[in-house]
């Protein structure tokens, strides 16, 4: 923990809290070449991926109803339990998204609105290592239930058996996952772009994985499919004041660093007695972790920061734009306005990021690296399209058409213009 | 006016409305080292390509007050009060896409909602050529305006003789536009992208352009600014039964086939006559028109179709997905439901497509080359980020501490289970 400063001046921001700009290292060629192979051989190039990087043989890459029968008998009911109350909770969340019709009459006769539309095909994919994320399955299953999505592709890595995680599928069936395919990497991403004779081609491709997924998602852009966010290491800025509990700090910065060696963890605050025992007990806490190779690893680049008052903790925040934002403060709605750049916030001492991770409704999937300056994190709007309507009446026509006429013929496109002259001669001739 | 197809059979519907493949030219080296340039070299890299590419010497690129305000004076009255009266419409109708908070309680003690906040530097990229797209500044910056993003920088090629449009500059001041550059092409993405000395860095690029702009909004996106669509030439379906007008239905094919050459122009009709009759009308017309060369080859391409019902209609255009469609049928409104992909859809005979394109009120900038299937056209959504908030007091935490704690530890995340289980035992001691 060697990063601690005592309030910086205001030029030094932004070099203080640069992220370590991400070793993209070019697998646009090993990824296209992955592409090119699952394009032109299907099912067959996948099982060699299959061979290759997971090291399993795959003859079937759907599960199969016994399959997902098993799992579900393998998952204790408190977990059962628990995954449904936090499927509950994200579904009333999700629910409170849906967008009412608003029609309105901009000109009489001239009347607009949106409906939305669920996107029909989605991939949702879960990443295979070390924790088998069920929880990010409800964050996409869930809205996309909610939102109508016809097929909801669900694509992970299998085990070295050839299983998938039996929590993984529990969740899945939980969720009405259309179909599970045992595929990972860059190769499933690859599948659910191109599509192969088992698995289905989709609109849009949803969820986390490694740089070559990351890759993956982003070639699959270019062949016109839609993906939920840009990538990027996971990250927390927790700001405390003497209002604070160094404990529960500790163990939120914690919880951040255990994701990832690349996890960047930033605490700011304005009680130097906090500051220094929250320092002390991440010590404390640290060494009882199960993962704490990583979380030790994390810490060591992460940013302790004093500063002189919350408004000037919050304008640095907003210049670092966290995924998480934890505000450890008394009267913590008061400063919700000031807050420009952030992908989720959590309010007060009683509310850790890991509610926001797996069951108080919000979507855990949210904009790392900055994004949160110009993405939101996935929720009911990332499933669907808004389509606008329109419906003009005679009366509407002749209310705004030579408004139209004139602008039409100012640049210079005289069919635009001619299509309301026709209506409006005609409706001359009406009289 | 080749392409006629009566009563296609269902499984020739794809190959009949096949886009055609866009020639993607690899033009991702040319625009990467103008990239590489503008990074380097700033200004003096823009002023390179502006001599270059447009043919003229720029020395400053900020728009004077005092042109625009000679250019105020330059444009018409009767085009001031048309821009006037669509930016009026365009801001009620984007004036209803603003989202109220909803906050949910999902467990007793556990509170979330979304809130909206914009993004602050946005990029506004009006092409130039042979239509000076005013109405484009107002699709974009009036939006941007409501979302209330605080930098509006918009980039516009120059003439010749070095000056701007009038009626672009009149129409970016009445929409609050920050500043206006003279630069246009993938020098001006790239200026939007990583600053220069007189043009700022911004957060999301938005607006149309020719393929060097297209591949230049796809290498910013890499740079982690984010884009407001991926590109495609314009479309338009038009669905006709009896009670169309086919000289109407002929303007409104022509009015998207004036676009350019590459424009997708699909009518389906119900009624042999109607079919008939517009394929008279479009030759009729398509001869008074100013862009009869380019309308011509637009509609050489077209596709014209004799179907059986309009419900099969509509299955046809969502299988299309296209960015128009105009529904010339009796009660539109009862079809609304059935239709699952589209841009924008326009109801009834006296809704042309220019009516969208200029003056209704709804946003112009909508998906193409079938992302129908997968994004939104540009609205209020496109300039905010929505942040998610929540708090949970010490019920909300005791209501769902043992769910979190239990699906971490499933996950293998115990740091994320101990940042509850601290919560949960200072409780049980507060009691």
């Amino acid at each position: 923990m060697k990063n601690i400063s005592k309030y910086p001046e205001k030029n030094t921001w932004l070099t203080l809290l640069e992220r370590p700009v991400l070793e993209k290292k070019d697998l646009r060629n090993t990824v296209g070449e992955i592409f090119l192979k699952v394009k032109n051989e299907g099912d067959s190039a996948l099982k060699e991926f299959s061979e290759k990087f997971d090291q399993v043989q795959i003859d079937q890459f759907l599960v199969s109803e016994n399959e997902i029968e098993s799992a579900i008998d393998e998952v204790s009911e408190d977990l059962k339990t628990a995954i449904k109350q936090a499927k509950e909770n994200i579904c009333k969340f999700h629910l409170t998204q849906k967008s009412e019709k608003k029609e309105i009459e901009t000109t009489e006769g001239v009347v607009c609105w949106r409906e939305s539309r669920a996107i029909e095909n989605v991939g949702l994919y879960i990443p295979g290592g070390t924790a088998p994320l069920f929880s990010t399955v409800l964050m996409l299953a869930v809205p996309a239930q909610i939102a109508g999505c016809k097929e909801l592709i669900l694509c992970t890595p299998p085990q070295k058996d050839g299983s998938i995680n039996p929590a993984i599928l529990f969740t899945a069936q939980l969720c009405a996952v259309t179909k599970i395919f045992k595929v990972g990497g860059a190769q499933a991403i690859a599948a659910l772009t191109l599509g192969t004779e088992s698995i289905p081609k989709v609109d849009k491709i949803f969820g986390p994985g490694n740089q070559y997924v990351t890759q993956a998602k982003q070639l699959a852009m270019e062949y016109n499919v839609a993906i939920d966010l840009p990538a990027g290491p996971s990250e927390v800025l927790v700001i405390a004041d003497e209002t604070a509990n160094p404990e529960f700090c500790a163990a939120d910065l914690l919880s951040q660093a255990e994701h990832g060696i690349d996890s960047q963890v930033i605490f700011i605050s304005t009680d130097e007695v906090i500051f220094n025992e929250t320092l002390k007990e991440i010590e404390k806490q640290v060494a009882e972790l199960s993962r704490n190779e990583i979380a030790k690893v994390a810490i060591e680049n992460s940013q302790f920061i004093l500063m002189n008052s919350i408004s000037e903790a919050i304008e640095m925040s907003n210049s670092y734009a966290p995924e998480h934002l934890i505000l450890s403060i008394e009267n913590p709605r008061n400063y919700i306005a000031d807050i420009t750049n952030a992908g989720s916030i959590f309010l007060g001492n009683y509310t850790p990021e890991s509610a926001g991770d797996y069951a108080s409704g919000t979507n855990h999937t949210l904009p790392t690296n900055g994004f949160a300056r110009n993405y939101s994190g996935v929720s009911l709007d990332s499933f669907v399209k808004k389509i606008t309507i329109q419906e003009i009446s005679k009366t509407g026509i002749q209310n705004i058409g030579k408004t139209i006429e004139i602008m039409a013929a100012a640049e210079g496109l005289t069919a635009h213009k001619n299509a309301v002259s026709l209506r409006l001669k005609s409706l001359k001739n009406e009289i």
